[in-house]
């Protein structure tokens, strides 16, 4: 095996008066000039965002960071609990939850955008095809349908609004958008667009690779989880759910198997 | 053991056509026209922040985002390596290392404050009382030391004067000082503020509990985190850093033990 | 600060032919002569035990490995739904619930211990006045009293009866059997000893040090973990379990707070 | 959305006087009669192993545990020495680097031996198919090649022999030695079968489902990352490993980018 040459790092470095992030001086150039977004887009993107690009941002991340007792929240709180010495315990375990089931489709919306640009037959035969496979297939497509929020997810639309306002919607919204036409059409009734499918295409509008959408939540899910440790230290409820869930779950122990 | 009473949230509540967080629609109230700093207040310390508490928590969150390459960050760029598939793993682990430490001195800072703040003697006996104990013990004062920034960590330095900008240096900033003078007294030279000090006060100032306080590090560390897994797609460190330290730590497997 | 002394490791090392742990080639040594336990025991305690250790270690770790639907085995449930793709992930969220609360109290039960048995007024006065400050405090003594197993833990009795046969039971478990008799005399009824005091009794006559005794159960409730993930896979739990607790924790988004 | 059925759990149940794994007494019929290795598998498969299938069990157990220091040890080392008050977080981070790179081939070594018994034209020509098809793309073939270990992974080569020893060979070590040939055959030399592909056909062997194998690599490992973290607490390595990796990995903060 070849020697693996030597890496290095843009995005931090340090000396006994400075601390540099991708080259700008942490005191002089961004404690205090730069909000938390700006900072984590200059990090993530290796750019600094206009305003424009940031309200968008901030919209994602506020759109990412809760959805009420959702599996990683319930993990938190559970975690949370059981160990109390290590918060960093309870909200890596609720992160581990933002995985490829919910969250995580992102990226599959993502791909598939990616596949309707760059299909030679063109945008609207090419959403047609892939509407009508995965309806003929029974599949759920990526970054549409919702089981709570119906008839459209309004997260979604707003989301949708606000990138035209803001002059953030590119080749992947308008994608997205014939997408949706095309999964009305197959569906014979109208498919709402999820919050992670409207997330996807305008991220992917602001060039951020389908492999690394799953980050932003990861950072805005982070913001929610604190929140659930602070909630669970003030009015417990790990208790409550590991007695309902044991009530509610028989156990076969009776029987030899 | 009594049942435990049946908890509630007040974090997040959602039906059909809305979202809501903390009784805010999130559409209506909070998507485009709210920062994801002041969404992240709202739901950790259960208010909104004006713009100078706003800028505060911004200037905190910027600062606990990177130094470079700690153990959270090898740790994130190894475990993404080795199992690429789940990248919220990758900084789950890393995340893990925001642990007592390093980052978590915070609650230590915090929890002198108060014992300092609370002590009958008053703030500048009980600040010389505090710094001659951990002096005559050898032990370093949990907010004070910076193994790299000498004479003075300038994130702390900047913060400082940030909150008193900003009308957001407090009692526990105000102890904090009289501290540093105590244990520059003590020590017969001047020994810096560090960075997580610093922080300590002036959250402790917002009203955040010493033991909330590494909640807005995993926040801000999980940012640097997501740019570490960026840059490790495009610049692979992981192999070099296994061969490196496999290479650089012998071990002793050729006699019995 | 002065730079850290290289390291070694007696753990393992490998050339091209052979992989040897402490020494022991893996091939020649290990594979198809010991077991699991003898070869972690080898590696954790840095020496081969003899049978009845060996037999009172696997008793140990059959012991820690189930307790149904633990907030760990939730929490793996929940993980494993929302990211499939990572069982690393479902299996690490579970282990990070093996806190200071349930099983962790271990550590604590073995500092009681060690307490009572460095107390120079002897080992019956030392118990008597443990046992009576914590009743006069009203705090539960580490390793002893349990929620379900009443009036006795089944599994401390048996652990601690395996311990005599097997020649096990040394200072430690002498030690917990007098705070034991002063238990229940300060409480004027019998207080059951649960499992994780005998284990921690029993793990310090091996030697294990208290702050390595939650290991044990990091490595035993990974396989308890593995089966939950099993059965997840073939009767899947986690989407009842979220619908359970969604549906029974009231949200308060009506009003602002 | 349909209700999810309720579910029930076959692993556990409990009540005052007995806990229960899989309707067998733990306290009258598993503590002190059974290994961890044989309950473990009672609970991860469903059944009691025999001696045999037991002892094979045991040999991929101890040939999981250790492999020096790989990721998952210097991530648990990391993680450890920030956040000593929970060494449940230093296992959990190490074990999220179990994933698809390393141990995790298992998975898909197991369903490319899967591919080749189904494949109608047989063993043989099956195999040559994939050899070939793979050689042609230059990938590699799961479950061959090792980066260290050559021209054979000895572990695999011990095992292979143990399971035909101990009547454990069944299909799929066929399957995997005619592959062997196959690949020998296109490579034009010998390429060793290593560790996880040796381990992925016994498994296979024994009826572990492709997607479960990686949980016995979890259990082990988490052994393997305890005695880590045991040695890191009387030699410590962290420290060491930092100012390594930072000091080798450049930093380019003098330019903006």
């Amino acid at each position: 095996m070849p020697k693996p040459e030597r890496p290095t790092s843009a995005l931090c470095d340090h000396d006994e008066a400075a601390v540099r992030y991708r080259g700008r001086d942490l005191v002089e150039e961004l404690i205090g000039k730069l909000s938390f977004t700006e900072v984590l887009m200059l990090q993530i993107l290796g750019r600094l965002p206009g305003a424009p690009e940031r309200r968008m941002m901030d919209a994602i991340l506020v759109t990412l960071m809760e959805h009420g007792l959702t599996p990683s929240a319930i993990t938190t709180r559970l975690v949370y609990h059981s160990a109390p010495e290590a918060m960093q315990g309870a909200v890596a375990a609720g992160l581990l939850a933002v995985g490829s089931q919910f969250v995580g489709t992102m990226e599959n919306a993502a791909l598939l955008l990616r596949e309707i640009r760059e299909d030679p037959a063109g945008l609207e035969p090419a959403a047609r095809r892939v509407a009508e496979s995965y309806r003929a297939e029974r599949r759920a497509i990526p970054g549409f349908g919702h089981h709570l929020h119906k008839p459209d997810d309004p997260r979604a639309k707003r989301l949708l609004e606000l990138a035209r306002e803001e002059g953030q919607a590119g080749s992947q919204v308008e994608a997205l958008e014939i997408l949706g036409h095309a999964v009305d059409a197959a569906a014979g009734r109208h498919v709402t667009v999820n919050a992670t499918g409207a997330i996807a295409a305008i991220l992917g509008d602001m060039g951020v690779p389908p492999e690394l959408m799953r980050g932003f939540a990861l950072v805005s899910r982070a913001a929610g989880l604190v929140s659930h440790v602070g909630e669970e230290r003030e009015r417990p409820s790990a208790r409550f759910i590991w007695d309902l869930v044991e009530g509610a779950i028989p156990s076969e122990g009776g029987k030899r198997r």
